[in-house]
């Protein structure tokens, strides 16, 4: 017993989440991010509205959760129509779920406008829709739709609603800041007024959204209030400004000693340190731009930029760095740029293995090299590997594996035969490999892909150790605007081995852009394999 | 005397701003943000570190507000030197400046570790700096660095770091949250513990980053606890998680009357109206990508989707908007997407002008065609014009001006008469006007730019008409990964009446995509020019 009260995470980002603008989760989809939900323990998995479209009524064909408890989400019976003849709630009754969490108007406006019937009906409403999912053997939750705007206008009725959703038997009566107006201390103050009206707070759920960006803030707040179930989404997706983001809730209440002193939560350190993961996979799975700034797990949330700072972070973190980035899955980076002193250029050239001398005059001009062409365009924060192979030429000896002696790409739309429009992409390059000059044709989706498959399709002897080399990503980037502006195009690669690299290039022209990022990367690749020779030799293991 | 308590707005773009990754600020941007600040109305525009670098050094060689505090920032004295001696703090004085805030240690451990002198020392150098700056004529301040991390540490050093600053004469003593951890909770009680010991709230700041995401939340909590100067960023910019968001802090201090009934601060509603275009205009200057779901200002901060609501917000939208968007220089959008109701369509065709029944067949066809095509990647909510292109042909005619019979583009990479390395960008189109083929060829900084010159090189009778058709913005999105990936391109274009449009193309070929969006652009713009003659002919006016 730690004599912690426990708090509950629940999840909606398949439900509230899905009405982000740009967002629409197929069912592999919601599949897919309730067991990444489910893996990681929060209590609840809010999947959706079974009978409000298809994506959703297939997704409650079944249970989507091991352990998490899941969520079906759907409006309180009408009003006029008895429990059991009403179909919407017969649907959300027969969903495969754990629970059924009804949205409740408890805002007397809304009552009147938006479903049309009275106040009376619709307590009755919520009483009867609670009562019949009890019945049906589900644990019954209530969404006070508005509850804080509710209140401010009619509390009197905004209490009846929340305490008619607790008699009947819910587990849980979530108070709602649907506008997401609602600031901190009246969110404190009005929690404390449902308290006092007899809804225990371990019985009490808090729903923020971000209007005024204090999604979070009110969440906390309602928690100190006595509030002991929070809802919200992954990297804080949601309608208008998002909901509460549960990435940037969880570690503050696992980590800062006001929160984790008093509270415990269904996850353990070792999961926490699991969330930085979590939330760049389910960027991915959207196809998002990562947030870089976003709280504790953005790539730049333990970025110090400024060479003052580098030396002493690294002597005693806890000064400079509010949390350990670790505890998080995050990692501390010292940032390449141009504001960068010679100890953060050491400190990163160390991270990739790269030794050098604080006194080395070719380290200023690695430093001056960088300086420049980040005026250019060129992003070495996203692009390790480019950065290494700059450095690695800049302060020693990068082998010239081959010479691209030139390339020409072309793209073409025309009629086929068939009088249909079509569009084709080739490429031809010329590669010098050890004094044989090579040439290979390509065609391909575009002109980037055509050049980079005509670019890896005959490098002589260094054929079979790109064998392996394969395309994961691409990334453009418009500087200055207009078409006739600077590309930035950033690569990332693999290999079989698992490893992953990025790469940039930076031209008006996006295919010479293109050009330089697909080159960096074969290099990079030929480098890393005789890295992996030497080190296996160095080791006395045979080769 | 309207019996409100004045709060003072300090923004830090140029200077805690300048640590933001991917930032670096030119003499030139520095002036133009400067300018904007000043026009917006902030009271403090903190410009840089005089000294520190040749680019605030140049800046601070003249003063560049017209109203605004214009404020330089820089260290305390070095221990050991007296004022007179220090030439880091000759040079902030001398910088053409209105005040300076100097940046002080208030955390002991950072006083033995990062200055390696004594408390005593520290204290002085505080006094000291602050008495010539007084001596000077200028406003002094002083940022108490890791302010609460300090209190908490050795309370009593903290409260003497800041005593210190106020009883030499600073105008403010700022309260850093340098860690950005700290807790609203706690920002309360040591703010409290601040004015307890004897400075008051009319003369101290607040500082706060946001590694908790409660930035806002901090700064607030600071004001309700006795503060008055807000110290931010605009768009919330900063190093690591970014500062306080004073986009998002000031409509929330003239909307809400928690604020609004309290306080004034120098900007008047009418200046608050203006703060979305700000927001945007910085975005601009910095090409960044403008944050969609920013609370207040955001594209989609008054979005409604689900069809569910429109109809509802249309009638009463105080009751679904927690402030009315105009407030704040905002828009209320009824969204495009494949949850819109019908009355979301027939609302998003009316505001641009398209009216259609809501019983016309041809509607439920434009339903159709939009999911389809955002399904394939068309992002419609971004791109107007090619909606509005896609919705005049469902519903009614649009005539083919001209056709594409075929496009040819090619960059190529060679060796020029000189032995040097040179890309090349050519494109070759093909169209047929009034029945007559003409071919035209242009050369480009790169594909896309060879083929939007030749697209747009002769047009027959029509290329009078396009004559001030410019591009003014290119967006480039790879949806899915890798080089064989949906590629999105998004054109902004403009013409001489000022209008400015957004078109969409999508393909797995960047360039067929970037000329579906340059098509879209010119057929649009023919369209408004027709639109235009027959609205001048209906008002009467000779053509």
């Amino acid at each position: 017993m730690s004599g912690k009260e426990r708090l509950y995470l629940f999840d909606t980002t398949l439900r509230d989440g899905q009405q982000t603008p740009g967002v629409d989760f197929s069912v592999d989809d919601k599949i897919a991010v309730a067991k990444l939900l489910d893996d990681f323990g929060f209590d609840y998995v809010e999947g959706g509205y079974p009978g409000a479209n298809p994506t959703d009524t297939a997704f409650f064909a079944e249970k989507r959760t091991r352990n998490a408890g899941f969520v079906a989400f759907g409006m309180t019976k009408r009003a006029g129509v008895s429990a059991s003849n009403d179909p919407g709630l017969a649907l959300l009754l027969q969903a495969e779920s754990d629970a059924v969490c009804f949205v409740a108007k408890s805002w007397d406006y809304h009552v009147r406008v938006a479903l049309g019937c009275t106040n009376e009906e619709n307590l009755e409403a919520i009483d009867a829709s609670v009562t019949a999912c009890v019945a049906a053997g589900k644990e019954a939750m209530v969404d006070c739709e508005h509850f804080f705007d509710g209140y401010k206008a009619n509390p009197g009725y905004a209490l009846a609603c929340a305490r008619t959703a607790f008699e009947a038997g819910s587990r849980w009566v979530v108070l709602c800041d649907t506008n997401g107006g609602t600031q901190p201390a009246e969110i404190r103050a009005i929690v404390a007024a449902v308290i006092a009206a007899g809804i225990p707070g371990d019985h009490l759920g808090i729903h923020a959204h971000d209007d005024t960006g204090q999604a979070v803030a009110n969440s906390l707040a309602a928690v100190e209030a006595g509030v002991r179930q929070i809802q919200g989404t992954l990297n804080g997706i949601g309608e208008r400004c998002g909901n509460a983001n549960l990435i940037t809730i969880l570690p503050t209440l696992m980590l800062k000693p006001a929160y984790a002193d008093r509270f415990e939560t269904g996850i353990t350190h070792d999961g926490l340190a699991g969330i930085a993961h979590l939330a760049h996979a389910f960027d991915e799975l959207l196809n998002r731009a990562p947030d870089q700034q976003a709280p504790y797990v953005g790539g730049s949330a333990f970025a110090t930029k400024a060479g003052i700072h580098a030396s002493a972070v690294l002597k005693e973190p806890e000064t400079y760095e509010h949390v350990p980035p670790e505890t998080v899955g995050n990692t501390r980076r010292v940032m390449v740029s141009d504001q960068g002193g010679r100890s953060n250029f050491i400190a990163e050239l160390k991270r990739r293995g790269i030794a050098v001398d604080k006194a080395d005059p070719r380290l200023d001009t690695l430093i001056a090299r960088v300086k420049e062409r980040e005026a250019e365009g060129y992003a070495y924060e996203g692009a390790d590997a480019s950065f290494e192979l700059l450095a690695r030429r800049t302060l020693g000896h990068v082998p010239e594996f081959f010479r691209v002696d030139g390339f020409r790409c072309m793209v073409e739309r025309r009629f086929d035969a068939n009088g249909d429009l079509k569009t084709v992409s080739e490429a031809v390059v010329r590669v010098t490999v050890d004094g044989e000059t090579l040439m290979s044709v390509a065609e391909g989706h575009g002109p980037v892909n055509a050049l980079d498959i005509a670019l890896r399709k005959d490098l002589g002897k260094y054929q079979v150790e790109i064998s392996d080399l394969a395309l994961a990503d691409y990334k453009v980037r418009i500087l200055n605007g207009g078409t006739a502006a600077i590309t930035r195009v950033l690569i990332e690669s693999h290999d079989s081995t698992g490893a992953r690299w990025w790469t940039v290039g930076v031209s008006d022209n996006i295919i010479d852009a293109s050009f330089q990022a697909l080159m960096d990367s074969i290099v990079y690749k030929l480098l890393r394999n005789r890295d992996a020779d030497e080190a296996t030799e160095a080791a006395g293991v045979a080769v």
